[in-house]
């Protein structure tokens, strides 16, 4: 990940998707109204797309009514953190799309509700590597 | 915590601070302009107040023009997850407040920049623990 000196490295687009293959939990930040929202999200990559899934509710009427969202995964320890932020368009797969997120063994948090699947493709994307303290 | 069979247990009220207290590292989405930002910070805890340290851009803008953001914290491994999310009113400390931050140990990821300290008052708490798999 190459920490320099600088308390903060800008990882390039190469390490953000790395990161991003490797990671299965994030966070979806969205409008709804003018409400900003907030939600942990079990997620997977799929090509060049995020998928997650989500039951009907807030999240799914959120991406639909506004499309614009943000994701971001992170980790951390003592002594360094890095994360990614995602801006992107989100939208529900049609039905016929589904099998995308069984395809890629996507998880669910819960397995008996009947799920839609989301799909965020990327605009851009943003990582960074922060070390702490002197 | 309490897992109990099923795959989503909401937390109570003081399991959230408890697990509020016990983190330091979280993320705050918030709106700029029509915008969703959404970026890791480093908070602590002031009594029922969460604090973190932010330069000046953006993310100080963004709570300035619009105080109502959402703070949201996590800890999952392979079977299980808990996340807290905080909907609250940002506010910037004065001066002569800011050393509520010094006071709680509150760590910046940069020491040597100027930072500002924000105030985020909890409105509402929401904390779930998940399991995963079957």
């Amino acid at each position: 990940m190459g920490y320099h000196d600088e308390r903060i490295t800008v990882l390039s687009t190469a390490q953000c998707w790395e990161l991003l293959r490797a990671g299965r939990f994030g966070r979806l930040a969205y409008r709804l109204g003018t409400e900003v929202n907030l939600v942990p999200v079990n997620y997977g990559v799929d090509g060049d797309t995020l998928l997650f899934r989500t039951a009907e509710g807030d999240k799914l009427l959120g991406v639909v009514m506004h499309p614009d969202v943000v994701f971001e995964i992170d980790e951390h320890d003592g002594e360094q953190a890095h994360s990614v932020v995602v801006r992107g368009t989100a939208r529900r797969l049609e039905e016929d799309e589904e099998h995308r997120a069984d395809d890629i063994g996507l998880e669910s948090w819960l397995g008996t509700v009947k799920y839609n699947v989301v799909e965020i493709r990327p605009a851009s994307l943003s990582g960074r590597a922060f070390r702490f303290g002197d």
